[in-house]
């Protein structure tokens, strides 16, 4: 950070989390560098652990490449927040609620929208995903040892009605664990993806973009 | 800004106006960095509300990486400098002129040239324009809540005829304005686009771009 | 500047000239970045007006993205260097040393490496250069005033033979001025391009690769 | 380096050599700016010369965009810890070993996972690597005096099994030394090179993915 970002007063919603918020906002400036979250497009939220799951998440409408500290807000787990007066959240802030609470066990979630991954949606839309096979970057991806993997990334229909769109996610994550198993496409949309903290998280999103380039290109080859 | 900028003195044009022209500034060290305004190239505005409209635009042959906050102009609503002396605003000045009078509530106006526009402005020349649809994106520009969206982008012929073609603009957004609700490109030349301060219209600079990429991949994948 | 650079002491062959120089290390910074001078390639100059023609121009094998003050050597019109204990300068400096001395009035010559720049230069070299039309960009290139312009890249062989090569350039020079009008390509090679002074030449640079990457895209579109 | 970064004490294993280990992670930074060593991928070394070899590399799992002086790990010519209590270091770090014991008098030797070598990679596997001729930039690769080069880029098969690796590399620099002269491919998954100083290799990283680029778009146009 090149100037110095007062921490939050006690009693304020996001009060003691400065550190992870600093960790998404510099996520923020790489992605939109990228080219990943410009447009004020994405979301980027961490998980705080408890008896009951609480996120902290991107506000609506904010420019990622220049994220504030003040840019968050503190969720609960129905997606409420957690005090009055904080910033709007998008709708979209379900689908982090949802993989935080699944047993992906998701410490951070990372939302992008990439131009390769925007076209690979797209084009593999039909059968429902696509497989990436035969990479050493899939060891990128937490738990995998080799790149003799064979990695399916599905791909969910776009849609307005977010509620709907988690379900879908939220049940093939319960019936078909091993079909998505970092993250997911949505078509025309991006991507989601999520890890263990923000460093894991942020590791499969350069992960899952830099295989979608190679994937997108080697179809134009 | 690395650099400690100094205000203008009282009676200056530009005195008063040093947060915008930062915010112009900023505006073309990211562009120029993306490409968009590359070899001294692009013009930037900010409109003065007023009972008559005044501009703040880009000086003529600046290069917009390193834009100094003397290197702007204020133009009233013909076009003319509101001082003398003055730098020269380019040609295309009455472009954002006519922009900022018009019903289309520009707070600033952007034009940029990038690849990926300059060659789709030339592939679908001669179909006036064309259309873009289902891209989550979309929902960068104003006013826009679903990708369940058909967007055109009209395209004009490049002429150095500057007047006539701000008539042909302002025709096409008196008489089809769904047509032209956001922005246009000129014919092997680049983008046009307006909000209602410079944080929307710098939005729509990346979404028309991110767009245009995915449009221009995809025609070659 | 990012450290404070020191000045030369009186009597060294660059004292006096630390301006341009810190223009050009600019010029190395953004080339590099953009990919345009990796791998210690590329080779820049400001002409030093006078009665004898003198040149400063980059030192051989120097990283252009990190260049320093002294990496820089001072010659004269046959292309020696002014005082002894001077860094060795790159064969290809001659090329420089003509192009200063001839009619197109060069303040600055600058030389690039582009992935565009080279696949155009193989792929257009049977026909001996190519046409570059109707693109708003043109007008970057000094005294053009209009986009109706056809501006032609000639494009020469690449050889280790210096001499001869700067004699081919200058022969062209003087039987058709106007088919190497503001630079030229050669083979699997790289960009020279010319201007007034280093403004002039940088914005050459970057109209051209901007030109040449619209060309090469509409050759996969 | 904006931090101050501080030295090691006295009878660390890394103590002394905190100049080499900045010029590595000044290659990290550039690298992972450019998409070369994103996901943590990429290994980095320097070699220190003496009676028996000794190695200094980067640590298993580091982000090589933001690497600190302490993500280095002191190996010895059995790619064992000179000392205990070191971080771990990558399995593939076998193959830095054996570069520096080998007749290629690597100084410092660089690793990294870059999209058009992977798609290279791939693309030329089944012919055992591609030729690269004629283009000047070859001459940055060190002792090549002119472009009339044919330069083979051979392609090893990925493996887990690294040690296997490292003899087939081995038994190919012994066997056919003009064939793996500064760098190799190993499929879908990066390019090694080497050379005298972190200053060469790093020239050799960007010679080589220049190339790669101008052959995989020639390939596409």
């Amino acid at each position: 950070m090149s100037e110095v970002a007062e921490s939050f007063p006690v009693g304020h919603p996001l009060a003691g989390f400065e550190d992870q918020i600093d960790q998404l906002r510099e996520c923020g400036r790489l992605f939109h560098s990228r080219g990943w979250s410009v447009g004020t497009s994405s979301n980027y939220s961490v998980v705080i652990p408890g008896d009951s799951v609480e996120l902290i998440v991107t506000a609506s409408g904010k420019d990622k490449g220049r994220l504030k500290r003040g840019d968050f807000v503190r969720l609960d787990q129905e997606g409420c927040p957690t005090q009055a007066d904080q910033l709007k959240s998008s709708a979209e802030t379900m689908l982090h609620v949802v993989l935080a609470a699944e047993p992906v066990s998701a410490g951070s979630i990372l939302h992008t929208h990439s131009v390769w991954g925007t076209l690979l949606s797209d084009h593999f839309y039909d059968q429902g995903g696509f497989e990436i096979e035969g990479f050493e970057m899939l060891k990128g991806l937490e738990g995998t040892a080799t790149h003799e993997t064979e990695h399916w990334v599905p791909i969910f229909d776009n849609t307005q009605d977010i509620p709907s769109l988690a379900r879908e996610v939220q049940a093939m994550i319960e019936s078909q664990p091993e079909k998505i198993s970092h993250g997911f496409l949505i078509r025309k949309h991006g991507l989601y993806t999520w890890g263990r903290d923000v460093f894991a998280s942020r590791r499969h999103i350069e992960v899952y973009e830099f295989l979608f380039e190679c994937v997108g290109r080697k179809l134009g080859l």
